[in-house]
C-alpha cells in the first residue's frame, strides 16, 4: 500500500510529520510530492524531502491522498497537476484526507460542492462559497473525504484515516 | 489507561507531539508533567500545556512513562522527583520509553547499568559510562525499556510503544 502526500514550503509541520510518521509506523510507504523534488521546509523549520515531483505522479499507484495545511496549499492549489491528482482520487472513490488549509486544493479543483467538510476557520467562508456544508468539528467524514481543522485535531484525523485504510 | 510524559522548555517538538497525538488517537489519557504547571515551548516553538507539576505525580496512576528529547532532559535530570518517578516505573516493571536526549534522565537516576539502549549520538558516551550496552539502532527494547535515537526513528519507537501497551 502506498499513500501520497502533497505539500510545499511553509507546510504546517505537525500536520505533515504526524501523518507521515504514523503511516510509517504501519509500514505504509509514503511519497511526498511537490512542485519539484527536494527539501521543503515547514513554518516551524522542520525539513523533509519531497521525493516526487507532481508531474511524475500516477494517482493509480496510491491508495490515499493526504493534504496537510500551513501556507503550502495556497501555492499548490494553482498547480493544474495537483488538481488533476485530487480529481482522480475522487473519481476512483479513494481516500482524500485534508486538514487546516489543505481543503483549499480541493476547492480550486471544484470537488467540494455538496460535501460535508471542515477546515481551518479562515477557510470556512471559501468552503461555503464552494457550496460545501461546513461543520465546525474535529473531524468530518463524507464518503471518501476526511477533513479536520487544525493540529489539535490530529488524533481524530489520524484515527479516521487509519480506520478507513484498514477497512478499504 | 493513563500515560505520563515528562518534559520542559526546549523539548524536541516532534518527539513530544508525535507520541502525544498518537496516544490520543487511541483515546489514551496523557498527562504532561514539568517542574511547574503551564505552557512549555519546544525548540521549534510549538507550545503545549504541562498540566501536572512533577511534585504532584503518583507513578502508580500511570501505565507508562515517555521521555521526549531536546534540551529539556538536561534540566529535568537534576530534579529528584523526576528520578524518583523513573525509579518507580522500573521497580514496577512498567514501560519506560525514552528518545534522543530522554535517556539522560534515566542515566542520572542510575537506571541504565546493564541495560541495552540507544539515544541521540551525543549521549552515547554517557550511556556507556553508565555501563549500558549502547546500540546504534532505530529502536532498542530491553524488557520494560524502549529507546530510540532521533525524530526519524519515531515510527519504530511508536510501533514498539503501542505494541507494548496493547500486550501488557
Amino acid at each position: 500500500m502506498k499513500v501520497l502526500m502533497i505539500s510545499a514550503n511553509n507546510f504546517e509541520d505537525s500536520e505533515l510529520l504526524v501523518p507521515y510518521y504514523r503511516l510509517k509506523e504501519e509500514n505504509i510507504e509514503v511519497d511526498i510530492a511537490s512542485m519539484k523534488k527536494g527539501i521543503i521546509s515547514g513554518k516551524h523549520k522542520y525539513e523533509i524531502n519531497a521525493n516526487k515531483e507532481l508531474n511524475e505522479i500516477n494517482p493509480s499507484d496510491y491508495k490515499a491522498l493526504i493534504l496537510p495545511g500551513g501556507k503550502a496549499p495556497e501555492k499548490i492549489r494553482h498547480e493544474e497537476k495537483a488538481q488533476e491528482i485530487a480529481k482522480a482520487f475522487f473519481k476512483d472513490n479513494k481516500l482524500v484526507a485534508a486538514i487546516c488549509h489543505g481543503p483549499q486544493i480541493l476547492i480550486t479543483a471544484n470537488l467540494m460542492k455538496g460535501k460535508h467538510a471542515t477546515s481551518y476557520k479562515s477557510v470556512a467562508d471559501e468552503l461555503k462559497k464552494a457550496e460545501a456544508f461546513y461543520e465546525d468539528k474535529e473531524v468530518v467524514i463524507d464518503g471518501n473525504l476526511i477533513t479536520s481543522r487544525s493540529p489539535e485535531d490530529l488524533p481524530a484525523f489520524m484515527r479516521e484515516i487509519m480506520k478507513h485504510l484498514k477497512n478499504n
